[in-house]
């Protein structure tokens, strides 16, 4: 399906006789954020203005309206598409954003993953099966204790192992050094797989500058994969990004997301996909976060749906999994997902080693054929 | 009052029983991001690991709970103190942001606004008064049609005229010949003034890289203020520029600053100043936004509040404002801040220089001491 306009549903929790009279604010708020009978040259209404496309009543007493904003007042700019999304909505308590739909041109325009599912799974050089991922932690750890634990993951056949993403330039260990020894731990550990290799992610930090420095360090070591926070970075700075390095992955967390302001489905299943991430974290259910499963699905379901010319981005649930819950989530998000895991392994201690690969394992024969 | 740590209250949505496991579980997230049993390094308890400081009851059944982050976690990145306050926790629905202090030596890092109240001042040369601010709108306006506007609110005699945040590179109004055309108005008005001068803050756009290029090109036509939306770019981005540019004004803007999962005093009222927000923009209580009143003051207050050696931000009340109610904010405000209006101005229309000016004597008039 695609649309001429940016075409976004907004939840207006305000009594539904005043929900037309709410959305027409709306997109005015969202548009040209002057009243209409302010505006002197015509095709400012005509054109630019956003346009109040339906108003459904809903039966939890709020609307939904389908709200459709103008693609010449985004531009080509990804943090001007999240301005005039929820910019000064944000700051409004009774609306939040639910789903949108972009016009072809524009997710072209924005690109998506420069990988993909598939790109990924040729770098990683792994077949079709669930993914796994484990995390580098804690911060404040030194640089031998993290290469050390890099290097048992690799060994554990963990297929990506990303920093946590409270690392930044901590003295403890910083990036220039980290990034070195543990990318070299993962090497070495890489070459005793039978198969396949380890990508390591290092988490990117500061600025638009600032990261272009960092990537052009950690390429110099060998690293394929980044690990980026764009709700704390601004989505023009992965999208710039995934521009000016088109042949390297980028994992996106979704530190400072928020809750459900703007729809996780929307915001890390579609937002997140179109400016560049080739893998998305989320919470999953059932762990120390608190999105419902439903959520969780259609963030899995957004991020690998056929869209536009966009490739899928590999969904990513995190957050207070274990080894035990690994057959069950496998079987949840098929093969086409990655699971990531830190403290649960971590929490094994010297016996980590065995721990990672019960992790491995457990993933793999949850997604093999049963024999008959 | 300083501290050692970065200490931050937060609201626990929990039942008082469990908001001491709550607040331990939420020092955890935000700091170590490991149960402490699968700590190997000692450092990386007693040093790195947030601390529960306290914990306090409140009537309506939440509680408040001070955690106190090391500074270590943070260094010098201003993305990354947002993500050790509120990365993670942030997608988790029963905690909120209340309060936060920083040591004063982290202030000094981040360094708050070059100019601030006192520089703004002499920036526009004008003396001890309330001063008036005006946007250019509405997007999808024509160059012409901008500048002209923009011409009759520095024939009027408004302190700071700023670029709608809406406003990026669209096509009706390319980024360079905007701003080129804006200033040039403003600065042929300007003459005609009897005293004092205008500031035009054109909108910055995409990422810190791109926002060098723009800063540098309208310093080129004589720009010395910025309009910028740090939650849009990310904090980092407002911070770097501070640094780069520190003759420069930045006005930051609220847009996708959410409603309360970090309360507007903590965000805009701190956290903006902390970064370098010279003069902060945010929605006044009683327009067309919800902030209470209570919130508007708090924000204003820790804009101007004495605080370690940051200079004090000008608190710019906006949002569906009118030139009725200027006497009433002049006094609710005092003389240390900025009246910011857009359509009730150009809702004049052909009668736009009447009702700028109008605006202009209003403020001015409010502050004055009435004759014995």
């Amino acid at each position: 399906m695609s649309c001429e306009r940016i075409e976004v549903i907004y939840r207006l929790s305000v009594p539904a006789a005043q929900a037309t009279h709410r959305a027409q604010l709306l997109a005015i708020e969202q548009s040209i954020e002057i009243p209409p009978e302010a505006v002197i040259e015509p095709r400012v209404l005509d054109e630019v203005m956003a346009r109040v496309e339906r108003i459904e009543a809903q039966t939890d007493g709020t609307s939904l309206a389908c709200v459709a904003l103008s693609v010449e007042s985004v531009g080509d700019d990804a943090g001007q598409l999240m301005n005039m999304l929820f910019g000064n909505s944000s700051l409004q308590s009774d609306v939040e954003v639910v789903d949108l739909e972009v016009p072809s041109a524009l997710a072209t325009k924005f690109g998506g993953p420069n990988l993909g599912i598939d790109g990924l799974r040729r770098l990683l050089d792994v077949p079709r099966r669930s993914l796994t991922c484990a995390a580098l932690k804690p911060i404040g750890s030194s640089v031998a204790h993290l290469s050390a634990i890099a290097s048992t993951f690799a060994r554990a056949g963990v297929d990506v192992i990303k920093d946590d993403h409270g690392w930044a330039d901590q003295r403890s260990a910083p990036f220039a050094q980290r990034v070195a020894a543990c990318q070299r731990a993962i090497d070495e550990a890489s070459e005793t797989r039978p198969s396949g290799r380890t990508l390591y992610a290092p988490s990117l930090y500061g600025t638009h500058s600032q990261m272009q420095r960092q990537i052009e360090l950690a390429r110099g070591y060998g690293v394929r994969m980044l690990l980026i926070a764009p709700m704390v970075c601004g989505m023009a700075t992965l999208n710039a990004l995934r521009r000016e390095h088109s042949d390297l992955a980028f994992l996106a967390h979704p530190a400072l997301g928020g809750n459900a302001r703007i729809a996780p489905a929307a915001l890390l299943g579609k937002l997140f996909r179109l400016f560049g991430a080739d893998a998305v974290i989320f919470p999953n259910h059932g762990g120390r976060f608190t999105y419902p499963r439903a959520v969780c699905h259609a963030i899995a379901t957004n991020n690998r749906a056929i869209w536009h010319a966009v490739r899928p981005s590999l969904p990513t649930p995190a957050g207070g999994m274990n080894v035990e819950r690994c057959a069950e989530i496998v079987h949840e998000y098929g093969p086409e997902a990655m699971l990531l895991m830190g403290g649960s392994l971590l929490i094994a201690r010297d016996k980590l080693t065995h721990r990672a690969r019960a992790f491995v394992e457990a993933v793999h024969s949850a997604g093999r054929p049963v024999a008959a």
